[in-house]
């Protein structure tokens, strides 16, 4: 029965995922020792690399899991809502702080820069889409250009993954997002 | 003759946070070890660690240089010309990726995190002092509280330190700025 086999693949998978990203989340990616991550999982190292190559592996595989997500609420709502989320539940987003540990290698390793890249494509695709929709429906400022705009959009992301990653997330920055909403729209 | 010894104690000051920085911006936090601190120097540990108490310190002098040549040109042309600056020469910015990497210890360790935030003050300072001139002149935006504005324009600088510590600081930057800028202005 290759249906239920593949049912406890996945729920294995996701089992590991979950354990990883809060790993991920309290020790750091250089933290997130092999020997942790079978304390957290509750699995042994065989069974979690028999699913994932290596951490590297898995940290790519969270960075997919949410890009997904992200992609999703993107295509729905924007991406200033993805922001509204991560702002609304920084907990759960904790573990972006290590894709700020990683930024040296990010620079220094072109194969593991070209690996990130592809797993975060999906959410540029969503986000092009999306903004290409709201031009159409005039509801995006035409006087800049999309590129521009999703530059912006993506440099304020960045932004608020480095604050959270630091536990500064609070006080105003639900009215900043407002006024990144409203710089990209259409004036009336 | 105490002049002499001050100008003395100011240049081995000066030599070490130099060597400080670049020995940080390559080896990152953690890698730059007391002996990497010694070779980029090219002084002993003891005469570095007569200027400056710990790695910490030496870590927190280097944010204090940063902020006060940032509040400088912030006072006479504002914080996006900052970010500005940093695009063009980002590879004197290159050592805040250590920045990133203390996310964690910003986030856990109130004692850091409270120096930190002291050396950054005169920034924070000369931001304020500056929007505050600008709306006088009635070249800033009135329709949105400066405090906001200026956690705007802190949030963006957060995104593009991320976005120069892992090296993707090119394309199209310069005309995201260009529309951060104007979303701070008052429209005509």
């Amino acid at each position: 029965m290759p249906k239920v086999s593949e049912d406890h693949l996945a729920a294995r998978r996701s089992q590991i995922l979950d354990g990883a990203r809060r790993c991920f989340a309290e020790y750091g990616y250089d933290g997130a020792t092999v020997r942790r991550l079978e304390e957290v999982t509750g699995l042994s190292r065989g069974a979690i690399f028999h699913h994932f190559k290596d951490k590297d592996g898995l940290f790519l595989a969270l960075a997919h899991e949410d890009a997904t997500r992200m992609a999703d609420v993107v295509a729905h709502e924007g991406l200033v809502q993805v922001m509204r989320d991560m702002l609304a539940q920084p907990d759960q987003f904790d573990w972006l702080g290590t894709r700020l540990e990683i930024a040296r290698r990010l620079r220094n390793d072109p194969d593991f820069r070209r690996s990130w890249s592809q797993r975060s494509a999906e959410l540029t695709e969503a986000t092009m889409a999306r903004l290409a929709r709201q031009k159409s429906a005039g509801r995006l400022r035409d006087d800049v250009p999309t590129d521009v705009l999703i530059g912006y959009l993506d440099l304020v992301l960045d932004g608020l993954v480095a604050r959270i990653a630091s536990g500064h997330a609070g006080d105003n920055l639900s009215a900043v997002l407002d006024l990144v909403e409203e710089s990209v729209r259409r004036r009336d």
